[in-house]
């Protein structure tokens, strides 16, 4: 039976590439979460390490799209196995993206701990931080279950991390016009912020990968939009 | 000879997808020209056909990925065919990003417009989008000729693009804090800036492909790192 020896290696070698995948979600949770830590603690060392570990990160999304490319090399799959090899290469450089945008955070931890704090923003954007991860962690387990439902509800909680950005935005705003000392502090939380929001985006980006996966279609896409603040004119 | 046979059709097959990257390189190029444009012109007619362009930016993405996964399985390419095939999955995802971020631009117009001009930052911002789109063509026409020279070339001037976001950056600061009827429109406009930025690093991202699918090494990652801002604590 040459094809089904075929067929089980392919699988063999999916399962490690998978586990590589898992590993790197892993590190990119810890990122998310340490960066958000180390930004309310106000604690440089530990945003050193997030900032350090971020190589490993990217080193290993190199790894996989090796493996993946040989795996294809390899067993030439075919309709949904070679989607589900492709999907690898798509859903590692959606989570280098993630952990860069946690290693930005962490390079502003140092300037921020020397401006004043901006009421209770570095809590906000933490507890921004702790709905991405959480999103991110389902996200992955839909994936290695091939779950298109828990996928679907990471998809719509995204609209909340959308909104607590919309919210902080506006907060910003109006610290900047109350005392021009909170410019500068705002300015660095705000990017922080809209980079959390994007890490929102890119694990959409992957559960929308694994409703892809499992059903063949690609979600719906009239799904209400993201950012808000393009529209903010006044306060 | 079927090998020879196999090869030529790959290179056909290959050709097609490498015509439809360049086509859907030049949509993009033209989403960043004219979207900086409506913003410093504040003609917002312009900007809702940016936007409504990216639809068929990204549909055109999801069709390469499906044509190239076809070859895939049709041809079952190895070594540097598969290499090959496999970068234009990467390099479409890279332009369908920098094409998100001019329809975030171009979203910005209309609130800009209602709000009081800040210096020249728009012409400023449209000579960056300028400066990332020579980058854009130029990193296509390497990846077209396999010119892994020009593509480090586009890598080099990225850190251009990123001299001049820092120093807006700082502008804006000084404008906010100089009278806070600016902080809004500097708030969007820091925002637009930070934007085309990150086009450039994905500009860069696709010239390192074909650094890296001309010599077999991804470059050096040494190179100094764009964002300066994150050390900006006073003005």
């Amino acid at each position: 039976m040459p094809d089904q020896h075929i067929a089980s290696a392919f699988d063999r070698d999916l399962e490690a590439v998978q586990a590589q995948i898992m590993k790197m979600g892993g590190m990119v949770e810890d990122a998310i979460r340490l960066a958000a830590k180390s930004l309310e603690t106000r604690d440089e060392e530990l945003a050193q390490k997030v900032r350090g570990a971020d190589r490993a990160i990217d080193a290993l999304e190199l790894q996989i799209n090796e493996s993946a490319a040989r795996v294809i090399a390899l067993r030439a799959p075919t309709a949904i196995d070679l989607r589900l090899i492709l999907s690898v290469i798509k859903i590692s450089g959606n989570l280098e993206r993630i952990g860069d945008y946690a290693k930005n955070m962490a390079k502003r931890t140092g300037v921020l701990a020397t401006l004043p704090t901006v009421n209770d923003s570095a809590g906000a954007i933490r507890r921004m931080a702790q709905a991405v991860e959480g999103m991110l962690k389902d996200a992955l387990d839909a994936y290695i279950r091939r779950d298109a439902e828990l996928a679907m509800d990471v998809i719509a909680r995204d609209e909340d991390v959308d909104q607590i950005y919309n919210a902080l935005f506006r907060e910003f705003l109006t610290f900047m016009m109350e005392d021009p000392r909170n410019i500068t502090a705002c300015m660095h939380l705000h990017f922080i912020a809209k980079n959390t929001e994007r890490m929102g985006d890119h694990v959409t980006s992957i559960a929308e990968q694994v409703v892809y996966l499992v059903t063949g279609e690609h979600p719906d896409e009239s799904r209400p939009k993201a950012d808000q603040t393009s529209i903010v004119a006044e306060e």
